[in-house]
């Protein structure tokens, strides 16, 4: 039995500034540069989850996909979509919302959902312009 | 001479919400949805500026794209990039920004520069997320 | 007041093929080709509905997209997504699926109920693959 | 029997360049900037014809798709792809391939043989990055 | 000599259906959901096969595409292009068409061909809407 | 500390032949194909630089999107953009530019300086149309 990865797509649009307190307007310019205005920006942001693992003889799924859609959109697309990542949000509560540390974040909270669906979440992907995006492998370094 | 169409897109990424504070917030959510979380939420929007006109002899364009783009650039996209349409703009200032009425403002803003460019500005199609976009072509009905 | 156009996409995957039973395997084959498969072949099919009208004043909107989603949703997804074209759906039976065919059938089912919902259906855009898809203005010719 | 449009793309990819060789280079430079460059730039194409009519009885198309894509792709692509547009495209000789100029010449070539297949020509896009593109209804002036 | 990664696209459109005859309609709902249509459905798949190798020092190639392409037409689009994938294709003969088990039998099918034009084979993503894909190492585990 | 991969996005246009001058025409034909055109052909590169690290503790950064998008556009998009690749750039004079050496040669140039920005380079796709791109780890083999 070979192991397959699957991935699942979910979006969300949300609202975020990247600003410290502790820091002044200049330094805040000067480092988060247009991310940093004080009333905020958003975006349209894609989420792809891939799990991985060895096809069910029955099913021939490594995992469902209605699962695995449903994980996602009750933990990730519910507490962000529409939502101010800074202000609106639980688990980012006291974080930066970058595209990294949201990455960081989500896995948490999906991980061990996965988990109890018979996956093994593999990566995150969170993609926030067509122009940049962010990977996160648990903390592994494939490459 | 032979009337051709040519098109730009830049893109930007604002956040906004659409509330009205003379309405309840059951009649905001009533209404408006998710859309009108007091936090703001936010998008990735392209706009694609349609110019009409004939081919210059010397040059085969309608009108330069460094001009048509420059235009683009400095009364649009500068300021609404990083930016709530609610707050920091004063061409929004007192309106709801919906995507319609967007497009309807920024046909306001860059209609005179165009046609000062030497061409005749034909179309605003303003793209929110991949499943919506409103067109304006200046208050005309061509289909 | 002037006129705004706007669009909403959503998608659907279904079989079909092209193909008369009262025509021979030769001559189905030859006009159709490999779109006459007996066996049936597939597509994820867009459809973008494109609804015309000016902007409400308490909203911004032309109307409500909550609502045009609903109205593709149920008329449109429901009885086409995860369907054979051919067999499964009342409103094209005894039709050849074609793309335009389609987009003049769905035109009739939901003409009414954008009316209904005050707007006014414009245009059409059924998508069948990336290099193919109509366009329908209801038979309107506007170029 | 109603109006329907259908599209179908093509894709090539050329170099070309857009110089005068009876201007300076600093009037060059000035007018076509970058796209001036002596030794040539290129791009993906991609072309989007559109055809109009009403659905064949027998068939239920506007036009046969096949037909429609071999009349680009012997016409358009083949002289076209993986050529310079300045120097190896006699239906461009002596013109300046901006993609103004590409568009009329291209309608000149398969408005009659898309007629001659049943059809009528309504629209040529073309396509020259992911950020402009061009419209040609034949001269027509549809909004 | 440095390893380099080559990809190619290709695609192909066909029906399938989930659905296992020795399980009850019920059983087939309950997990395969809409899937399990009786009549099929289908979808536009994108198949990118991805090959490992050093550049040739003649050519700059790690596989010339023109080869690779060649083999994934003959050996996977031509058997399931407009094909249906539970009854048409011999290598799924017996086999539930998942996506997953659809990248492991083509992975078996183009292995030894691309070893033999030089190269060796070392991913699979077969892409079955915007929303879900499924990767294939062969097996191998590489996060 | 978890390491995070981060991507960046750049685009440039740009023309190329394969073509030997050490082989005959018929040599180069067979080999390249339309590709060995004398007279160019080109294509619309997309670049994505990967970069790998864990986040910076003030910033939540791996690497500022601002400082890796100036090191791609003045080390790649600077010389590469709307020029020849066989004539007009130093990097690659005297080699044949395939996807595969040009990814080669710019890792050797953005390596050192995406260290001394604080990054590590972990790789570089380099698409050339929307059907193929290579990929290419600093020799690397993650899979």
């Amino acid at each position: 039995m070979k192991t397959v990865y699957i991935t699942r797509r979910e979006t969300f649009n949300a609202a975020h500034k990247l600003y410290r307190e502790d820091w002044s307007e200049e330094k805040n310019w000067e480092v988060f540069g247009k991310c940093s205005n004080a009333n905020w920006h958003g975006h349209n942001f894609s989420i792809w989850v891939t799990v991985k693992g060895v096809t069910n003889e029955d099913t021939g799924f490594v995992i469902n996909l209605k699962d695995l859609s449903k994980i996602i959109k009750e933990l990730v697309v519910e507490p962000l979509d529409h939502k101010n990542l800074n202000l609106d949000v639980p688990f980012l509560h006291g974080l930066l919302p970058s595209t990294e540390i949201m990455a960081i974040e989500i896995w948490k909270l999906i991980d061990q959902p996965i988990k109890d669906a018979g996956g093994e979440l593999a990566k995150i992907k969170l993609v926030e312009t067509e122009n940049n995006f962010v990977e996160y492998y648990g903390g592994k370094e494939p490459f």
